[in-house]
């Protein structure tokens, strides 16, 4: 065995060890720090490099490469879509991540990112309502209590203070789940027996269905003046969640237009129809919410930059915790040009 | 700790990983049975998804992802390209790479690759030799004596035969080194003075060289009548090796025009300059050498496919020595839609 030198080194963060941050440093803390980071490249939002995702597309699914930088860090995200790995007991989306520097190109961080994912997209979500949600919102309806309904719920919690959410799934053992995992969260639960109950009294609406079609998760009739909408669910061609006519009733604001157009509820409207970006509003470009009565709309789709934020987060909390650790990825010879002494003088003895 | 279940572990192969496949395969085998791969890959070449590779530009350098599928198994490398790391100690180029199952998207390798794609490089180019090479070919003069030169030396050696090759190297010391790392490996090893001396008798002339501009490490008038050129150091654009008229008295094959184009050395010739492309020689859809006296010449880039084969290869060779280790990468929660319960069940006792 050779002891590779520290250049070699590139600092991991597996599953165990991500759970174990996670816990260190609190879910609650952690999702409001990752709100944090991902505002920070908001509003830097113009100094990213912003590649569209690389996607190879097969009968089954999709696997999805989608790299950014800032100039100083590199980042990419490894992730795939396979709505049928379910019924073989599979994860449906799995992902993991790399930061690298780019003065030099060597990986810095290697990070597991189907958690991180998760922790990034409610993150978002609460980040977004802190510019969008009407003053005081206290109170979420979360339609679709699947994988994301715990974190989306205790983000809007840990960011903006929300205090009670009421719980709406077509399946109601995801109900009884959800509410189960948030009983003893602070947050009062409510469970609802359909989505006209989940939404009384609700200022923000949060959509996060598992549909993989045009689905009315939302119908019109359902969204009253001045509420936020969160729409998660809505994240892929053919994948959306909202009935049109809420669209047009609402100031609709996206990551990043392109993608979101083909990927988003928008998906519905027009090519021109409007949109804020919400850099623009995050940076003081562009209003946000510019009246009590109005509806807005968050079309979440996750966006490069986000992962970006969200691995720079965990880069930063591993220097300050001294978790993860060290992966022999990289091959270091003394002398660049003896690549093959290298591997010679590692041959076993005899 | 929580023990991940089988699905959440990826095998990977860390450098010492990689150097201890080597060992135990052999280099020579493995630099033979890498060949196999690359051949039976460039062989069903048509069913490849051939994505451009995704390139993130900086003042410094490049950084890369290289992905391709062949429809069952998806791969894709990461590498940089750092001229001014050796400066600071660092390699100029570092590597990883991944395979993933299409139909799961769950990867299945995370590998180490600046030692592999060394290995890759040099088997390629044997490979194009054992297709191109004048027959009965046993000297290779080797001009540029660094990193890749034994890999270079030694695949030829285990693919076609090669009893002798002829060095050469602006720096003597890289000379030296790669004469003594060849010492004991039966191949006999001339150190010459001057490209003239090297290509004395020679029939496969191998140009390597780190020179990032359009140099001429070759003139025409060393190039005589009935050689192979395996031309690996001109792949990138305004770097190339060759002087323009060699292009012109050559066959020129090429691995993926579009790309070689713009990195090879054809980036000197006229865009509709004519080329073949080796995977019509290997499936027998184009000739390939077709008489004793014509110059053949590899334009040598690298390519994703070559990649891909390296991994298939590496993924075998786990299977059958039972080397590598698991990886814990990817999330596994027993119930998918309960990722929160996962975390939750995983927190520290108290």
């Amino acid at each position: 065995m050779t002891t590779p030198s520290d250049k070699a080194l590139v600092p991991f963060v597996s599953v165990d060890d991500m759970m174990r941050l996670i816990h260190h440093v609190g879910l609650e803390p952690m999702l409001r720090g990752l709100a944090d980071y991902i505002e920070e490249d908001f509003r830097r939002w113009e100094l990213f490099d912003k590649t569209p995702r690389v996607a190879s597309h097969s009968r089954e699914g999709v696997i999805e490469l989608m790299p950014t930088s800032d100039g100083e860090v590199y980042g990419f995200k490894y992730v795939n879509g396979h709505p049928r790995n379910t019924a073989e007991g599979l994860q449906t989306v799995t992902a993991f991540g790399l930061l690298a520097d780019v003065a030099t190109g060597y990986p810095v961080l290697l990070s597991e990112m189907t958690l991180l994912t998760a922790l990034r997209t409610a993150a978002t979500s609460a980040m977004v309502a802190r510019h969008l949600a009407p003053r005081g919102a206290r109170t979420m309806a979360m339609i679709g209590n699947g994988a994301q309904s715990e974190f989306q719920t205790l983000a809007m919690k840990a960011v903006i203070g929300l205090d009670r959410v009421r719980l709406y799934d077509t399946d109601p053992a995801a109900t009884a789940k959800c509410a189960a995992n948030l009983a003893r969260s602070g947050i009062e639960v409510i469970r609802c027996a359909s989505p006209e109950e989940a939404v009384e009294g609700a200022q923000i609406l949060t959509t996060c269905t598992a549909d993989k079609r045009n689905a009315t998760v939302l119908n019109d009739n359902l969204v009253g003046a001045g509420v936020h909408i969160n729409a998660i669910g809505g994240d892929c061609p053919g994948k959306t969640e909202l009935a049109a006519p809420i669209l047009h009733r609402s100031e609709i604001f996206v990551e990043y237009p392109p993608q979101t157009r083909i990927e988003g509820e928008i998906q519905q409207l027009a090519e021109d129809h409007p949109v804020t970006e919400l850099w623009q509003v995050i940076a003081g470009q562009a209003p946000g919410r510019t009246s009590a009565g109005q509806i807005t709309l968050f079309d979440s789709v996750g966006f490069a930059i986000e992962d970006f934020s969200a691995l720079r987060y965990v880069r930063d909390a591993l220097e300050e915790t001294g978790l993860g650790h060290m992966l022999d990825l990289l091959a270091d010879p003394d002398d660049p040009r003896d690549l093959y002494g290298m591997l010679m003088r590692a041959a076993p003895a005899g």
